[in-house]
């Protein structure tokens, strides 16, 4: 429903005000950007974005109510799961060939 | 390092005993099989599969014991990260369209 790709975008969109923009911040076509929007809007209850498409040469987007949330929730999730698995990651970390610790 | 793709290949590789046949399983070419396994062999201090192409018509591959060590690790890691982001998980579900919560 909701991944990292998504959750940056969705964060970039609340710091630039603008899909396109935000889109241009993560190497994203203007196309993939909205249709990731799209999908998002579609995936939840209610949209996560909210877009004004031009009017006075003015266009903007930002997110909604529910899209601070379910942002809110998934950067919970990120660090939660970091947090959780860190012994193991560092275990394997250990393993590889560059690891300073078996040099 | 390892990823879900990865650690599912090991553990089709320790299952069928052979690099194409756990290809074969997930779906994956040979060739995409065995590059991987040269990227997991190479990511690691040592291999984590070892293979023996041919000899009198039978070939075969098993996990090192660094290669168990690494997928165990990993398994571990998704356990944790799942079992901690449990929550968050649980609560973005909520806010999609197709909660049942929300019916």
């Amino acid at each position: 429903m909701i991944g990292p790709g998504k959750a940056d975008l969705l964060e970039a969109i609340r710091e630039t005000g603008s899909i396109a923009e935000a889109g241009r911040r993560l190497g994203m076509s203007y196309k993939r950007a909205w249709t990731l929007v799209e999908t998002l809007n579609a995936t939840f209850a209610e949209p996560v974005v909210e877009s004004r498409r031009g009017g006075a040469g003015f266009g903007g987007a930002a997110l909604t109510a529910l899209g601070e949330t379910a942002l809110s929730h998934y950067r919970r999730l990120q660090a939660k799961a970091a947090r959780a698995s860190a012994a193991e990651v560092a275990a394997l970390r250990r393993l590889r060939a560059d690891s300073a610790e078996r040099k």
